[in-house]
């Protein structure tokens, strides 16, 4: 496979850009030849860069054939049914609530039987295109080691004649839908490529990111211990990362805070862990990069939140086992491995925390919690937990430790709480 | 001055930790002797790092000896007009749109000489007494070269007895009236070592970020270019980093989308620059970050936002001259050396981008940055292209030059416009 630059410059020609960008009307020839100029000057830049380095060829991975030739299989069959003269169709699961099951054993909301299809006709002709065409441009995606966003989707459809979309609702459909149908080959959305819009997640501790060069193969080694007080930022997609580490722990902080003071005064060093910022419900790349982590170098998470039913059933839940309407997405999201640290509701009486009244919706939230949530009915130490909060009647932010000293958390309540791991919640 | 742990555990002895912190009543001896037990090998391992390095004495910076002065000054006025006899009294400077000037000149929001004064009587006694308390944590931060955040801060007056606050809005709003007292006199609040709660930010590029370690003062080398995929994420506080480069311009984006398409494809090498991700309104230490490396590093500053009132009038605007309810934050915090890359409106026109109609809020905002806004009422060029929005009725998003191709952004868009920096809006 030649070099992204050639490889992208083919596609874009032949595919991707089927009509030709404008150029302005005035000085369009100046504008034309500086531009080729500049390129040679690139290519120069490209072809010098080449040479110094060692690895300069490009390998198309195992994970990019088998999800190529799963998006092939799916449209062989389609492409069988036409030949065959009868109607080609597409099934996609049933994205919602009542479509989702729980089990201990998995560990995180899973997705159920119920599926819709969508046959050809000239009703669906339109999506049914699209979703084609969709599954294309993930095929494409793929091939060139590159990646999309929801919304870079959208506007890229504007080539795609009769089957553009005319509003990104109806794209974000279409690719939630392709999503759902490959994930239960075991095929992720960021493995066919399409990457959220937002990243976020910040990590500092001991830890080794391996990053290969998307042109090279080249594998950077980012070293989390030396970022003095910044931190490592999480790229939006984490499927080619791997990891070196000799910590024993990750600890995923709900406020920036928090994090900020423990990654300033260095608590990864002595308590030998990885420190990961979700600054609130973590982002699906801080989630999957977690889950990356955890299970490749079988480390324990423990999830450090606000003692309130949001940080408990909204960012705790979440990160654990997944969301009830993104069911599909659990298997590679969620980390059933996590352990609820703190704060705890019984934190709030053992450390005399400052605390806050519920609100009502609060109330509403833990009430749901303990009446819908699959994952809050199994286990029981939840119940108990939610009850207490409910009946003291008071939330608790992890920042209240404060009132001890700033660095309480630090020098007394996180090493305490750590040294009686069992305590923690499921 | 000794090292970090000393100073703090001092510190928290006498002035932050005036209550004794709880143990559980069960077992609370045990507790206690392994918590020792536990120190004695921590401060083991301190004393071990502390050996193999080469620079272990902590500096007390010539900008800590500042603040410190001037916070002294402030509480010795007070005490003087104390032992006087006389009232004291404290002044802060207005915090309103009515308060704000703007010149080019200066380049940013500047708050005007309007004040308020709070005397001491029977009636301000309690907020009076914050305020000092407030001032005297914040010494304390100096010294220990510590931190807060507004929640922190909140959580530490509970040991204020009589002057503890009630509420965090109470508190919130003595550290602002402090923050605007003191940026009078040319400290910023980061100096106060008040820190926002937020950090944020990615950074990737021909940047390196010089770090000194809060406790030795060693200096962590942070290589901007070596991140991946990933990306360098901004500390809450920026005050203490300085920079290497010899990059030629700053790139900030709107979205983490066009941000991660940049980074993943190297543009920073071709372009030679530095990619900041602003991921929509620019926070606090990121707008501190990228005024403070274009300010040491003499570089122009191009920004790459959405084509709407929000991209152009919200993210823009406030990075560049700040915004009207912070006018005392902007002499720190705004970026008047940024020009607008695009996307503008001309280029909806010229890169045939797809656009959405603009809502009643778009519209809304966009009259009002023409009629009340002092950035925009200087600068004629902002106000054709407004115009001329409001005219086409349409807003288009960063990403909408998909639609020539997933790369067109950087093989086309970015290269054309940074030929032509002198088409750039103000």
């Amino acid at each position: 496979m030649a070099t992204r630059k050639k490889t992208t410059k083919k596609k874009a020609t032949r595919k991707a850009t089927p009509r030709k960008a404008p150029a302005k009307k005035a000085g369009k020839k100046k504008t034309v030849r500086k531009a080729t100029a500049k390129k040679a000057v690139r290519k120069k830049a490209v072809r010098k860069k080449a040479a110094g380095k060692k690895t300069a060829k490009r390998r198309t991975s195992r994970e990019q054939e088998v999800v190529v030739d799963q998006i092939r299989k799916a449209a062989k069959e389609v492409h069988g049914d036409i030949l065959k003269r009868s109607k080609p169709d597409l099934a996609f699961p049933v994205r919602s609530l009542k479509n989702v099951s729980y089990s201990t054993r998995k560990g995180y909301f899973e997705i159920g039987r119920a599926k819709k299809v969508r046959t050809l006709t000239v009703n669906t002709v339109k999506s049914f295109a699209q979703t084609l065409r969709m599954m294309g441009l993930s095929k494409e995606l793929v091939e060139t080691n590159d990646f999309a966003t929801k919304r870079d989707a959208y506007y890229q459809s504007k080539n795609w004649e009769e089957a553009k979309f005319d509003d990104q609702s109806e794209s974000d459909t279409v690719m939630d839908d392709i999503e759902a149908m490959f994930s239960i080959r075991g095929t992720s959305r960021e493995q066919l490529r399409f990457i959220p819009d937002e990243h976020g997640g910040a990590v500092a501790g001991r830890l080794i990111v391996l990053d290969p060069d998307r042109e090279t193969g080249e594998v950077e080694r980012i070293d989390c211990t030396r970022f003095g007080s910044g931190a490592y930022s999480i790229p939006s997609t984490v499927e080619h990362l791997s990891f070196e580490t000799k910590a024993k722990f990750v600890l995923v902080i709900e406020t920036g805070g928090v994090f900020q003071r423990l990654q300033s005064h260095k608590f990864w060093e002595t308590a030998n862990c990885i420190l990961v910022s979700m600054a609130g419900v973590p982002t699906r790349a801080c989630r999957r990069f977690i889950r990356k982590l955890s299970d490749e170098c079988k480390l324990p998470v423990y999830a450090f939140v606000d003692c309130d039913p949001y940080g408990i059933s909204n960012i705790y839940r979440t990160l654990k086992v997944g969301s009830g309407n993104a069911a599909h997405l659990s298997q590679f999201f969620c980390v059933p491995q996590a352990r609820y640290l703190g704060v705890t509701p019984q934190d709030i009486i053992d450390y005399e925390l400052p605390t806050h009244p519920l609100q009502d919706v609060d109330i509403k939230r833990a009430k749901d919690a303990l009446k819908n949530d699959p994952f809050f009915k199994t286990h029981k130490p939840w119940q108990k937990a939610i009850e207490q909060l409910l009946k003291m009647n008071v939330r608790a932010e992890q920042q209240s430790l404060a009132r001890w000293g700033l660095n309480y958390v630090i020098d007394e309540y996180l090493p305490k709480k750590l040294k009686n791991k069992k305590s923690f919640l499921p």
